[in-house]
């Protein structure tokens, strides 16, 4: 059994790990801190838990995570960055659900995050955990940067594109759509139900954090720079992402065959038939991405629909996909529950 | 392997057994038929089971449902008592998930269904399957009537306070909220989104056919007749069900004790804590039933809050529920999702 | 033409109160403040205003309220009850849509609200502003308690009951569901979009706040104390209030005449044809309320039916109509926007 | 005063026509088709209008509408056509909210739209009801083709781009959300609660209908073809679209100048100060398009967001917008109420 330990289980990705984690046949869950919480069992703060978790929150000063196999981060930026490196010099491996190790170039990061970086030192080592681009470093992570919601659904979309070097990379577009559990469980007025609900919105047009990270990725994948306009919009759903891309073809070429190619192994990438529509309720409470490509009129505009669950793929799942693989397990284990639906 | 076979799978009751049973480790999904929908794959009707469910619709006229072990009819009111005997006489068992069975007195059934019962004769011998009450019927029954969404959350809410005679049986109020989902997928205009959404209205205040079985079923429980006031009420969330009971107390008693020795051993009654009110969203998904009791100003009116996943212990999880004991198998198995919460 | 302040523009009720004293004929929008938003357009808080208000917020030390013909309270509990007589004292006339004036008996107020009272000496002078009853009180007040917003849905379904002496007023039940706004416009958790949408709960079973000023109200129309049993619930919608009321008849009578007749000549009671189900959204945006009386299966139990917009006959609307009494003018001028639906 | 005649009420289009008729202090309500409904009062369907609208809905066969001024068309598309050339002969205007006069081409339409043009000597008259591009013609139109949603919103983010000359018109990218309402009141599945609540999804990717619609009218703008992608969206709220527009600059320019000079005496038409990011509640229920401008990063890409009601600037307040200015009569009579908020 794998010893597992989370610090800040009060957000939505902690419960949503811990959801995960309880039915997990390999996974012991042996502590989950929250300094403003600690005592207070976790199945009292959420219900839905009641028979499956048994813990309470303690404080983080008296939880011995260096006891633990691996330590999952699902904090706010900044705080594995303070924690991590004590942790893996214990021996423990490190999910970090947060941003802290997402960039490669630390003054980016500083620039975008308004931090400056605790342990420079690691951002080398982490690997980014998208397994559908770096399974085998993965493999080998003691310290993986778990992949935001947006970038998430957005690099899957457009990978296969970037791949084959398919389009003009330098007028990339992802209009992207998000649920509002995305803004976590945090008490701000603008994501109150009376705000939110029965509303729709853009928001961080001139610059949102995770365009960074996508360009990086798609710059990695697309072996140069990209340039890439990101519009994310906040949708009064409860969870979902849906990213709408848009990109220019230089060449002709079956799309349908190179998205159904590409992913033809991944056990969490599902491309659907041509002229297909994703939901995002079809991946709800799920690890999956589903995704569609459309050229519209035959033109030389590819549009392509990237659906995930932000708490899953986007986040808990895809933390829990990567501790399977770092520690070689059947990748899918604990990850094969049906999309809720309706 | 019990082979399962379900009529009528392209409502919401149908796709959520569905959910439940392509995870079962003891059911095999033998054939799911839709007369309007037959050749299609199940999985382009319901791309959330993509990956899951490999099966197509099949006609019901050419699908060998007398080979199966056990039949749900996930169908419209009416269908279940046309096929029900030859299944049965074919040593088939029968769930039905509609109402063909569950009120024992045929004449009112006719009365509030407005039909002739196709086979009155079945009825006596049907076990209405709230395990809660009835666990050894259900284990030596052929046939089982599947209880209603409401009826289930009442009943669970109102049995302790009436089997220990604690309270005036004449004047019992049940005041039911439904997510949407309770009124099926089809195509009515009162259900679309626009009019359904930031909405809340009561329905069926005269009287709503759910009021005869939730009546028959405290009437065993108390022993005699009992007055109920019942009204339900659409509230806009997909699935969930809160029931707010009201009874006048004839005696002083320990209603929190009442109520957490009578469902001690049952593994999907959960009754929380003093002072508790329970969400639909705890049990999202999921096959518990969540249950606070309230005396308020310690006066003589208690109050009771029961909820229930009304497509789950409503409806398609206590039909697996109900096949587990008549197959000998534990009570849970397939139903130990956790609740999708946010 | 009126000169209108309000104190505490930044909430619900307060954007409610500009929307509609903004196209009020007779109300000229002199000051509204706001103590953390002093400087700042309300238009830009608002951008619903844009074209419509031109005012900025300004800080209450700085705001001359004195100059104001009437001074509405947008605030929190226990504001009103601070600044209430040196405004009179100034001639100016007040409406507070807090409850710091609402109830008679200053130690129950301070019980329930667990404060003291700033200023008990107005108490007694403030008329309760719930026009179907103290229409002409209002007309002579200086200080208008403005009703709470279930109190107004709850007290007027039970009114031509208790008038007319026919039920038993030892044992009313309130069951009363609430959109999200009802918890104003405040960061708390709890109503988050993630945590309010698509969940159904009751809140305040114990014992709730509205709870002593329904049975105030209910009591002055009884002519005695009453018993009454409340459970408030959040329903995921954003305005609306649908409160579902039941009482023991006591002896026969023509409920839908008695409704009829009790509102015949009320501008804003509207009692529905026999048989109907009154739906939040037929009074969205608009200050009436909607009544239909029910005597299901011709038991003696009466069940009524009772929605309001909570932010307009349950709180601005109902201010701006006692506004209107008060000042002479019409009683419903500015006050018939056709309510929005869909 | 107005004569107006409404044909098809009993749709969303119809009945907001109605709540902004019903106060319109110019025009009286003479008739309100529908075949289905005849005989039933109006607000026998939409309780909101109790009070505001007397008129019951009559046949169409027995309706008189050649004695009406105007009368409008919020029909499906296919019946205006039927029935224009008899009602212009009479004398009475028409304003068709449907799509049977939107497109100038004939063919085109036929495609798109599949059924053969009924009058098509009647298209080259038809004007189309921009008022911001077009109000001299519609002032002198007998016969106005009313806008689609979407094409509403995507033309007026994009004209002031076009008429600028400023952008790379082969590349234009519109991705559009819309609420359910949109798609009118008809009983279809995937419109229900339980399909559309909580979910987001594009739709229509292979080609829309509003795609020629939008083609024709940037094309008259840019005076040349354009190159349009259009994906619309289906997003969990009842009213509101939310375009976001990409471009390719060829130059630089003041973008927010060029907006706030091209809308600067357009009643309807708001541009939000430079970095905003528009809501679609901060025009619920209002004829006021919200228009924000940006350049992320300073890049080539410039994103424009605009915001409508579908129901009002998108539908029936257009349509309103149009007979106000037919009339002679002030643009904005009767299109003054301030946005619903929340």
């Amino acid at each position: 059994m794998i010893k597992v330990g989370i610090v800040g289980g009060t957000g939505y990705t902690g419960v949503e790990l811990l959801r995960l984690l309880a039915q997990h046949p390999q996974a012991e869950l042996h502590a989950i801190t929250s300094r403003a919480d600690a005592g207070m069992p976790v199945s009292r703060m959420f219900p839905s838990l009641r028979g499956y978790v048994d813990l309470c929150f303690t404080h983080p000063d008296e939880t011995h995570l260096d006891q633990c196999d691996v330590v999952f981060f699902a904090t706010p930026n900044g705080i594995a960055m303070l924690q991590a490196r004590a942790l893996l010099e214990a021996g423990v491996r490190v999910i970090d659900l947060a941003a802290d190790f997402r960039i490669q170039d630390v003054a980016v990061w500083e620039k975008w995050y308004g931090m400056s970086h605790a342990c420079p030192g690691l951002v080398a080592e982490a690997v980014y955990g998208l397994p559908e681009v770096n399974r085998e470093q993965i493999r080998q992570a003691r310290l993986v940067a778990n992949p935001g919601c947006y970038p998430t659904a957005v690099q899957l979309g457009f990978i296969p594109l970037l791949e084959a070097g398919l389009v003009d990379t330098a007028g990339l577009i992802a209009d992207a759509k998000s649920g509002v559990s995305g803004a976590g469980r945090k008490a701000e007025i603008g994501f109150l139900f009376s705000e939110a609900a029965d509303n729709f919105k853009a928001y961080g047009v001139p610059g949102h954090r995770h365009l960074p990270e996508i360009r990086q990725g798609l710059a990695r994948v697309a072996q140069h720079e990209v340039g890439l306009t990101f519009v994310p919009h906040l949708t009064p759903m409860i969870r979902g992402i849906h990213a709408t891309l848009y990109a220019r073809l230089k060449q002709d070429a079956d799309l349908q065959a190179l998205f159904g190619q590409r992913y033809a192994n991944e056990p969490f990438v599902d491309v659907l038939p041509a002229g297909s529509h994703p939901e995002t309720r079809s991946v709800r409470g799920a690890n999956h991405c589903r995704i569609a490509v459309h050229r519209p009129q035959q033109g030389n505009t590819v549009v392509v629909l990237s659906v995930i669950d932000n708490l899953v793929k986007g986040a808990a799942g895809q933390a829990v996909q990567n501790m399977n693989i770092m520690f070689g397990l059947p990748e899918a284990m604990a990850l094969t529950n049906i999309p809720l639906l309706p």
